[in-house]
């Protein structure tokens, strides 16, 4: 199972700030960092106008970096109720960009995230920015919050990948070989 | 203020279903009927593939149709979680194939639409389709229920643009006059 040189965007879905950030697939565990964003729209606009503008931000994002595969955050009915619809309706069109390209999309919990990279499914903010800048050996830890959970989605996918492709053939294998 | 011949999409927003309907502003209180139908996605495909095959249809009904504005029901946190998030994620796509048109648009709450329809902000789906069914001089009531509820919306847009005009050129008219 190889998947060197695969192209994970990971992405922290949001309205007034989404995470993006790209990465590639390295030999073994090892995730090289290729670049790393955050995208805003104003509260105070439209709810369009805020939908249109991370739109072609994430879509100016995958024509310049084609990721192979998008890694983005499930969203759950936590916090503030207008937030977490706001971020449903950013997941929407995050995934349509997404989908127009076809582009495979995973979602991750958080909780799955946090296990994948720190081996602790309720790990702090401290101790996943602290795993994320050890695993990509970044000079300095990534900011804001936002950037770094969207690599920690990225890498999280990086390591999952292997075992989903795994089970994807398995039914295939068993069955004595590819068809 | 006279807003006659002005076209409104009206859209009651899901992933399994989703109705869309056209009507014209008419004299007065008159709402011609122009379209009305349902989008439907496979409950057992993707969410991506959904969103996709989602966008489509609407792009392609904005493209026929050439409304002038979009009225869309607001989604609440309700019922069961996993359709909430999937609505919110259509809500997202179908807002953003408007705005991408530069066309406008209004949200309303179920009671909003059911007190501008029928007077009674908690009339049921049997007054409703009565009421709308009438309104529009339709030869029989409208089916199914979301394509009902996707015009609902639009005749609730027709006969609030005129307050929503009417408040948006107050402060110019107090001031003695538009500048």
């Amino acid at each position: 199972m190889n998947l060197e040189g695969m192209r994970v965007m990971g992405i922290d879905p949001g309205l007034t700030r989404c995470g993006l950030s790209m990465v590639e697939a390295g030999r073994g565990r090892a995730v090289l960092p290729i670049a790393v964003g955050v995208v805003r729209t104003p509260s105070g606009a439209e709810l369009s106008e805020r939908l249109l503008r991370l739109s072609r931000a994430v879509r100016e994002w995958m024509e310049e970096y084609r990721p192979d595969v998008v890694a983005i955050e499930r969203v759950f009915e936590r916090g503030n109720v207008s937030t977490v619809m706001h971020t449903a309706h950013a997941v929407g069109v995050l995934v349509l960009a997404a989908a127009e390209r076809g582009i495979p999309v995973h979602m991750y919990t958080p909780s799955e995230v946090k296990k994948a990279v720190s081996g602790n499914g309720r790990a702090d903010k401290r101790q996943m920015t602290t795993m994320i800048t050890r695993i990509l050996g970044l000079g300095e830890p990534p900011k804001p919050a936002d950037a770094a959970d969207a690599l920690a989605l990225a890498v999280c996918h990086c390591w999952r990948a292997p075992l989903l492709e795994r089970a994807r053939l398995a039914p295939a294998l068993s069955q004595g070989g590819l068809h």
